[in-house]
């Protein structure tokens, strides 16, 4: 797999903040010439595909400060340290909608941005939802508003743009071949 | 769209690389309080899901230093400051695989990484290939290998776990339901 490797040659942490830490490094490439990588390091995320009884897909809005606009997104949010993958899962999915899951089913990892980040996604698929009665409450600095879509109207979306995130995208196709088989 | 927005308060830029720009910002929240976003401005990326006359998907394989293994992905580059997407789509499809469409199309734009980074991947389909014949080089420290591969052989490729890439998992999916209708 690991064709073309790029050995660090010296490399410095220039910003470690709440959520990502910035590196530089100097690396060898397979030709001996040496290039600088910028790198971003990220605790990681999970992400929920949900769907309600009624096959609706369960999103929520949030303003995302990066892009300077809300974004209309699964359910999704980062990994604590030390914390599995699936328990990150199941909380975001309460907090961040109130649902429990009696079917909880890992489907996939990717990462997000290759090129600078080593951010990887793991996505899950929830079924059988439930409300749970006294949800744990968010983070406190996150505000979002919850939608329950159809599977129509998830794909409207996405042509429309006002599906504008790669992990929602995905999990909208994953839905797709899900309900349509 | 914009519920929630988040005001600067304070922001200061903390590092400018070659491809990714560090800031840091203060905002203030819907209600009232304050926090601080670690955000990353990048100049947006374009990916190309490129298929051949046999109905191959066209991946590149390469050394992906943040994540510090190989990833096999769609052909994709980040956009030259003043280049439009579909310029870039065009030259990187040639660059990295030697490849011109005659049929080229967008698909969609997405953002990769919303919760830190503004990066946004411009996704375009091309269609009936020809080899060029001297085709431009790509960047000088690029390292490829060209990869040819069914959809069946893609699809397996998901499920192994081969492609850990968001939007080359988004783009198999997009070709499942093209080349299945």
């Amino acid at each position: 797999m690991d064709t073309y490797e790029e050995k660090t040659v010296t490399g410095e942490t220039l910003y470690e903040g709440k959520v990502i830490t910035l590196r530089v490094e100097e690396v060898e490439l397979p030709d001996g010439k040496r290039t600088a990588r910028e790198l971003i390091r990220h605790p990681g995320a999970v992400a929920i595909l949900a769907i309600t009884s009624e096959g609706k897909l369960v999103f929520v809005e949030q303003y995302r400060k990066a892009l300077e606009r809300s974004l209309i997104e699964i359910p999704a949010g980062k990994i604590d340290a030390g914390e599995a993958p699936e328990v990150t899962a199941i909380r975001e999915l309460e907090e961040e909608t109130g649902y429990g899951a009696r079917e909880f089913i890992f489907i996939q990892s990717f990462a997000t941005s290759p090129g600078f980040a080593d951010e990887v996604i793991h996505l899950y698929l929830a079924r059988d939802l439930y409300p749970i009665d006294n949800p744990a409450a968010g983070d406190e600095d996150e505000f979002i508003n919850i939608m329950e879509v159809s599977l129509a109207e998830a794909e409207e979306m996405m042509t429309n743009g006002s599906i504008f995130d790669a992990k929602t995208a995905f999990a909208v196709f994953y839905a797709k071949n899900l309900l349509n088989t």
